[in-house]
């Protein structure tokens, strides 16, 4: 063991952009020796004065204690940093807060097991003037020792919950619930935009839908139950129905100069699963539509980690007529698959991304005999 | 009048859809009588027997009541049952609460007015089994005087909400509402489709999810205060950085083999505005990317009732570099505008729409210059 001699409960902070230095000082208050390291010098003035350690070098600051948290700016700057210093980490336990790609977690999991490194990730769902409240909360996933050991310091930045031993998981969950977060305040933003075209306040607007989508999260259990049993033959709004209410909503958003890109994107969604046979089957569909994979993949609906997508309807009280995940994906350096186009390892290739095409519209969708339109028409 | 005769309170329904159906036991159970029409005969059976008067053809429906009400599959169906029958309305109030698009809802009002009919538009935002239920909220625009005047009726439904003399703001209240939504939902499957990849439940994420996004619309009146009052250079998370928290997101996704489609549409609409020269404003800036209207819209950004997008960011302290609308767009048949390719007269014409282009991809963003970095890069 390298880290004898090294006082315990001492940390090595690499990284000190806002977030980084935020995270040092709660580690100050709480008394623990920290060593600080940037790239950029100048950064650690204030911290030195609260009695924090410089290191004029990573290794330096890698040596100098137990437990290293790096705050970097992206995956790549974590390699650059610590690949050099591989060695030095050996014995030590390594805490990447950095935000990262589940991936790219597993990437570095992989790496620091080779070289006998404890690993843990961690996400941070905070803003900076957020650490150190019950209210900021932290992810970690990887070590589960770890995870035990450093309980009470992961505690000064805030809550701490343990996502498991596949090292993408913190990551995943991270990501997973700010993609939720993001699309909902494109969706609150295409609402202002659309009352706000008839001289309506946002501000208005703005209590009126936080009501009603603070209410909506109610129904996300129900519909991760209907997600989990793979059945979408029960009661709910059909996809013909939703189908229906959306080309509603684009129509009007359209006529009032406001983009429907939004309310577009989930409309392809749902006619894809229509096209796919399950027009009458629930809107909670989507998911599948969404967990199939990559529009235009060869891959799409195969392999592991995916769900396929059968050509039909599956009938009513048959097993869900796709394979699923049962386990972690393994873990390890990289994971093949992927949207088409798109690798990792081969660095910034691209993968399909969202445009429009004004030229190859379908058009709104014509109501189908005897489906329900939306309000008035509600299924019997 | 041609109303004479006829019993107060008395109130024809038209339509008797599950929801119709529902409305008019509501009105019965209230002791109103209620005259119904459907225009495939046997939905009134159950109504009948509890009272109400079946009508054989329109004309005898609008001519029992002073109040009619319309609950059909659409507009062109409301404009095919009342058309023939315009001259028997005059003098009486029509309520209608057929789903429809805020223009729809006006040329309804125009119709109804050259024929001394008084108009309310309505929107339902209940399922039917919460009709009567103070949770139903139900909103009207148009005659001020015969929302007064109904009031009490109409709170046999549910909440009422007058949204004013605009025949239209009813429905695009309700559509605007409905797309935060729907748009809301589709993230949660988004990030349910993520996690679900790794093998944790739906079940697990909704609650997560559903704690976060709840907490997350207390920021909808922040948001709305800075679209108000136009001004994006004010604290918060910029352009930049939410670029590169989507991109990863999306990345992540791929990763996974799930779609990024819901992430991509949101980066879409930042990487816009990015492009526009607002890299460093407010993320909350993609509202006047949707704003300004439809991508590959010649007249976008021009026009009343939408915002102008100009060529790059304004002068802090500046006033907004957009016209701004103050009063509810003109009532009438038609609105000029709307996206490329759609016109409500016209039909089924089809306008922009959303599409996978695997091939004309841009690729990540390439991190740009000093920009911070999700979570551990926040900005200094």
């Amino acid at each position: 063991m390298k880290n004898d001699g090294v006082t315990k409960g001492s940390v090595a902070l690499l990284g000190l952009g806002t977030m980084g230095r935020v995270l040092a000082e709660r580690l100050l208050d709480a008394g623990h020796p920290v060593t600080v390291w940037n790239r950029t010098p100048g950064r650690d003035t204030a911290l030195v004065e609260r009695g924090a350690r410089r290191a004029e070098t990573v290794r330096e600051a890698v040596t100098a204690a137990t437990t290293i948290v790096t705050c970097l700016f992206d995956h790549a700057s974590v390699r650059e940093t610590l690949e050099p210093v591989g060695a030095d980490l050996t014995g030590r336990t390594l805490v990447d807060l950095t935000t990262t790609t589940p991936n790219e977690a597993r990437w570095l999991g992989g790496w620091a097991e080779e070289r006998g490194i404890e690993h843990l990730d961690g996400a941070i769902m905070a803003t900076p003037s957020m650490i150190g409240a019950p209210e900021a909360s932290l992810l970690y996933s990887g070590s589960a020792e770890a995870f035990g050991r450093h309980r009470t310091l992961f505690e000064v930045w805030g809550s701490a919950t343990y996502d498991g031993a596949d090292h993408g998981a913190a990551s995943l969950f991270d990501l997973a619930l700010l993609s939720g977060m993001y699309t909902m305040f494109t969706g609150f933003a295409h609402g202002a935009a659309m009352v706000t075209s008839a001289g309506v306040t946002a501000e208005e607007f703005a209590h009126r839908s936080a009501r009603l989508l603070s209410a909506m999260t109610g129904v996300f259990p129900m519909t991760a139950k209907v997600i989990d049993e793979g059945d979408y033959t029960g009661p709910g709004q059909s996809l013909e129905w939703t189908a229906t209410a959306l080309d509603t909503i684009a129509r009007a958003s359209a006529e009032q100069g406001v983009s429907p890109g939004p309310i577009e994107m989930t409309r392809a969604l749902v006619l894809a699963q229509i096209e796919a046979g399950y027009g009458n089957e629930n809107s909670d569909r989507i998911y599948e539509e969404l967990r199939a994979g990559c529009p235009g993949d060869p891959r799409r609906g195969e392999g592991p980690g995916r769900a396929a997508r059968s050509s039909g309807p599956h009938r009513a009280g048959s097993p869900p007529d796709r394979p699923r995940a049962t386990s972690p994906l393994p873990r390890g350096p990289m994971l093949e698959g992927g949207c088409p186009g798109f690798s990792h390892t081969e660095g910034d290739t691209p993968w399909p991304r969202f445009s429009w095409s004004p030229t190859t519209s379908p058009g709104p969708t014509p109501p189908v005999p005897g489906s329900p339109a939306p309000g008035c028409g509600w299924p019997p």
